[in-house]
């Protein structure tokens, strides 16, 4: 396949004994990765992966890659984020080529900030390759775009909780509420119905359309379209579960034009209609 | 080599004759390419490419595909919009596999739902790939994360002139400058002077850290750190030119911590330093 001859001589960098590389993976769907996260796969001695990696990514690893799951797992809390990064530190320090994957950007709501400052504190090379963020790809799989010129010039990305669970205090949602156009929420299922008072309180309006994404780009993609005012209930009613992108603005209208060919994941949608029939 | 195998083997769609791929490349690095969109050139008849296409890029194509530029060339004005899309829709009929290649993210500031939605008119069949958004991309080469939990839980895109190439009208500068810590800024040089009394007049302090990103993720990418306030006297004196990201608030900080081991284009940095010898 000239894909494979093409993707091997594309000069990617040798992943060096030692050093730890911090990779996006996108939303989920497999198609998504970097050339970079792909090439990270199949030199990593070991990797250590969070909940929001789709484990069929781990297929591409080199054999005899080791895996360490970094999740929460059958109820039981995710090993806390400091021994986590010294994990990395340890592994690194034995030799080995360590991959730390975690699920859309490592740096957009993904704490590679973080754990990245530690392992410059421990001195440990590294490098962090940026992946798709879900709140992108999901969109863009949903047939939502982020911008579009005749609605809005500004787009908002903010986390529905902050370090301490809680709806983030350090958020001034009336001036998110009136400077953005698009709201592009992460982490929002848990305290929807306070965030979007405050959206309303703050003037946006009630029948402004919302739409959640849930498991954006997999399979089992779900996305449902309703009001700002009505997220609340359809969170509720459909018993949505993250994770989820919560989206408020104008530009969910097009999706009512773009969703019936803005394709799911391939294997889906994309071989199926002869040229022609899908159109609107 | 083990990479190539695996992504021969990644279960990527075929590209069907007469529809049209609105596909992001991210914003240079050919490593940062997705797999979808290595598997689209590897299938496609016909690629219509913008300037902020990286050309390496095209060498991904499969043997036969022809290309077609749609940017500016040699001071002459770029193709208007409209008529590139009656283009991709005069090839797709015609029965070709019609691969638009846009930068960054077509969704972001990338114009892909106005593609999108003419596709939609004409009945042309289509799907959008997203693409790694300078934004973000180039952000993370330059070691500043959009996020980081001590200084952020939200971040604004927004695009500095709108379709008329004014400063855009619809932002309520005032209200960004209040609810977004972080700013990120695409096509902002042009007006950078305007731009920053706007956020200045609305309470931003004169010495907060920003950064100018040019030619992001690319190997002659350059990163020039200021102050709000100094951020066009950088512009002028250095003699920056587009493509360029500016990015405002704290997170530009830890560029300084971050720098010396997030590497640019692994060509440049990453094979060359013995495990150990980046510690900072």
């Amino acid at each position: 396949m000239a894909l494979s001859a093409k993707v091997a001589g594309a000069g990617l960098p040798s992943f060096e004994p030692g050093w730890v590389w911090l990779v996006g993976t996108g939303p989920g769907d497999p198609g998504l990765l970097t050339l970079h996260a792909v090439n990270a796969l199949a030199q990593a001695d070991v990797a250590i992966y969070d909940a929001l990696v789709n484990e069929e990514i781990l297929d591409l690893a080199r054999p005899g890659c080791r895996f360490e799951y970094a999740g929460k797992r059958g109820g039981k809390p995710s090993p806390k984020q400091r021994d986590i990064t010294l994990r990395m530190i340890e592994l690194a320090r034995s030799g080995l080529r360590v991959l730390r994957l975690k699920g859309g950007d490592p740096f957009l709501f993904g704490r590679g900030g973080e754990e990245a400052l530690a392992l410059v504190e421990a001195g440990t090379p590294f490098r962090v390759v940026p992946g798709i963020s879900a709140g992108l790809g999901g969109l863009a799989y949903a047939g939502i775009p982020l911008t579009h010129r005749d609605t809005n010039q500004a787009v908002t990305f903010l986390t529905g909780h902050d370090a301490s669970g809680l709806v983030p205090s350090a958020i001034d949602w009336q001036a998110v509420a009136k400077g953005s156009p698009v709201i592009v929420m992460y982490m929002a299922l848990k305290h929807i119905e306070r965030i979007v008072d405050r959206l309303i309180e703050a003037g946006r309006a009630l029948s402004e359309p919302a739409a959640i994404i849930c498991n954006a780009s997999l399979p089992d993609q779900t996305v449902h379209e309703t009001t700002l005012e009505a997220l609340p209930a359809t969170v509720r009613e459909a018993a949505l579960q993250p994770p989820a992108i919560v989206v408020v603005g104008e530009v969910v209208r097009f999706r009512a034009l773009l969703d019936s060919q803005v394709p799911l994941p391939s294997q889906q949608r994309i071989a199926e209609p002869a040229p022609g029939d899908a159109s609107s």
